[in-house]
């Protein structure tokens, strides 16, 4: 038996221990899922004799060295800060690394010593990143062999509630972590490129200037742009490229309603409210609005924010039951995103029976023997239930099968690597295509900023 | 001859030098000016008999040590995080101090050290900190005295361009340091309270709650709120005060035409632009726009911040050359703020014969006998040129009368101190009042924030 060690049993393991499990007979597989609290792990095993749950604090030193001294390879599905303890040990035992998160700088210095003792640390081969990097590589090594010249690179993922769990205004739920997306955006300006012309968006305007994405099926999407387009000019060798942008996907109308948030301040992470504990929903609102003798939070608010009478996102802001003037925030001296967060987790939870869904949309403009093409790619993928969820999906299926190519000697290149070349996609990806992660390509026109062809 | 050390002969230095020289043989007093650069310290003394201009580096222990130690009293003028290695100093050889900036925390700390050797070192008797402590209070003290308590306190200030040499647009010339113009309201949202309610405002709202402030004689300013208007309630003990406001004055209109630079992002200092060198303020404009192949940088700019074709806001663009493709920006790598500033700097700098002014406005309500009342106070003084600004006089003037107070005895109370107590605001205002530097009250009904009675 080889010895499979995954640490993190958290919620997108699922997906990642059932690949491996099914294939343990086959494969001689004996798995070790450590974590701190093993109950979701023995959920996952489920008594299945070719695995056991451990107990295992990544923090305990000679707990997390014995459990990897004893694994053939090693899985870490730790929050990404944790993963270098980890590294340092599977460098020291001569083991090899599989993550999902984005390299650090403290992985990447490990890069000329994981080389000389012809290890493979496999990184950022989830979902985002991970199958974005795959699928954008495959198309981009395709379009350069023909001889053509990449002009535009676009790219966007999001992760939603598939629509027949889709019951509420702002079309959206939490399938994920809650505080991130209340504070995604935020850090500093969106910085991407169009047509060879630097571009930055404020945080404040950043759910102002989406753009729309229409997917057979499944109707339009809107994006809004990540913070930091331009590092993939190098990982993905696009230094010329004239448009790189990447970008996060919502339902339409989404982004329009969010900046409602944004405008009154409620998403600001970075000083603490007073007397938060015993404040009502209405009293937070009211917070950001100016003081007023006579008239209502209700009045105040749609007038600052100039809200149409018969504008939705007025009903989108009553849905969150946000003007309660008894529903108590209970957190003590919380951020305004912390008591944010709060209303929305009243709403936006995924009932047991809801289903996650995740969308990825590829742009490729490119230009060969003279004429402009573009490439548009997408792939929508549903969640079976909520332990099988489309996120556990297309963030474990793609670690579960590179550590079995790796263990199998398939996927070979020592070194702190992220899957963007062809030795790792190419495999990976026809074998996502089994488990319904498929995405279709789309021949059109080439569109660029202009696909109307008017003139000023 | 008792020796004043004054160290640091910037800008606001003017007007305390003139201050000290005038009084020099009646008071027996011989003026030494410190910094780095004599030459305007030395056009300032005029070669007077009782002074002397030295080369002071504050960084050179020994230098600034023995110019202390053999000084009666030290006025640091110093920015503000300077102060400390004077102050450190004056304590171990015993000399009182006096500076026009905010108390540190470091300054803070040695107060029971400067209370065991019973000496003063006086604090925040600039103008803002400084005149407004004072002008305040001692209504505020008045107003306890008869009995009455207070219910609001707002208290504005600003630097602005005299009426005589206000030629622009904006109404606004740079009349102190630009950079913090740029910058004014960063670092987190303004916080206050207003009938009992604690109110926030994020930054990028800031200059849209704007509120107007009338002066006989010069019309009508507006202000926008300081970031934190709450240590006030500690300092001026109004800890059960309703409303609690700062703000900082400029002509109606400012504020909304300036929001139009934070709305695009280019007050941002955060993070470094490319290639900012060789970069046109026209395309320094277009890098916080939507890519268009056929749209001009202006109608891209209306339609993002939906200025309408007579906005006059249009118009205070143009005045700034802003999409002026030729001009250069000229720096390297710098920040959105930096760029700004330089722009800026262009249109906004004084004048040889222009004249600066200074608007101080606060409002006290307080209920005496079950009746609520209202005072205004409000103080407006110019510059006589660019050598005795406005800034210089109301900066220097209380810094030079406090001094000599200090020197003679007449303020005594030891500690690290600021000017609220009656011993020190009420001789110093009285002279103030000889140098044009004279509040004007005004007895109103109370307002508050329903001024004209309406129910909702």
């Amino acid at each position: 038996m080889r010895n499979i060690l995954i640490i993190g049993a958290g919620r997108s393991a699922s997906s990642l221990i059932k690949y491996l499990l099914d294939k343990s007979e086959e494969e001689q597989l004996f798995l070790t899922v450590g974590d701190v609290n093993i109950k979701s792990a023995n959920t996952l095993l489920n008594d299945h004799p070719n695995a056991k749950a451990m107990v295992l604090d990544v923090f305990h030193d000679k707990q997390r060295r014995e459990a990897i001294d004893n694994a053939d390879i090693v899985i870490s599905m730790l929050p990404a800060r944790y993963h270098i303890e980890v590294a340092k040990d599977c460098l020291e035992f001569g083991k090899n690394l599989v993550t999902a998160s984005y390299i650090s700088d403290e992985m990447l210095n490990l890069d000329s010593k994981v080389k000389s003792k012809e290890l493979v640390f496999m990184n950022e081969i989830g979902l985002d990143p991970g199958i974005d990097h795959m699928s954008a590589m495959q198309v981009i090594d395709r379009i350069r062999e023909k001889g053509g010249k990449m002009l535009l690179f676009e790219s966007f993922c999001g992760g939603l509630v598939a629509p027949e769990s889709d019951t509420n205004l702002w079309n959206y739920k939490f399938t994920w972590n809650p505080r991130n997306v209340v504070l995604a955006g935020q850090g500093g300006a969106a910085e991407f490129i169009q047509e060879g012309k630097y571009k930055y968006i404020p945080y404040h305007r950043l759910f102002r200037r989406t753009e729309f994405l229409d997917i057979n099926g499944y109707g339009r999407f809107e994006g809004y742009a990540n913070r930091n387009s331009l590092k993939y000019r190098e990982i993905y060798g696009l230094e010329d490229i004239l448009t790189l942008y990447r970008g996060t996907i919502r339902r339409v109308g989404f982004s329009k309603a969010w900046n409602m948030f944004v405008q009154l301040g409620m998403t600001d992470d970075s000083y603490r409210l007073q007397k938060t504990e015993n404040m009502s929903y209405r009293e937070f609102v009211n917070l950001f609005l100016p003081y007023s003798p006579t008239d209502a939070v209700e009045l105040k608010l749609r007038h600052s924010l100039k809200i149409d009478q018969d504008d939705l996102m007025w009903d989108k802001l009553v849905e969150l039951d946000i003007f309660n003037p008894n529903k108590k925030l209970g957190l003590k001296n919380a951020t305004p995103a912390e008591c944010l967060q709060k209303i929305l987790m009243d709403k936006w939870m995924l009932e047991p029976e809801d289903k996650d869904m995740i969308v990825m949309y590829h742009k490729f403009g490119y230009e060969l023997n003279g004429k402009k093409h573009q490439i548009d790619s997408n792939m929508v993928i549903k969640g079976d239930d909520q332990t099988f969820t489309a996120m556990a999906k297309t963030v474990g299926l793609p670690v579960a099968i590179a550590t079995l190519k790796i263990l199998n000697g398939e996927i070979t290149t020592p070194g702190v690597q992220l899957p963007i070349t062809k030795e790792v996609y190419e495999p990976i990806l026809k074998e996502l295509e089994a488990y319904g992660i498929i995405f279709k390509e789309y021949e059109l026109d080439y569109l660029g900023y202009n696909p109307d062809n008017i003139y000023g």
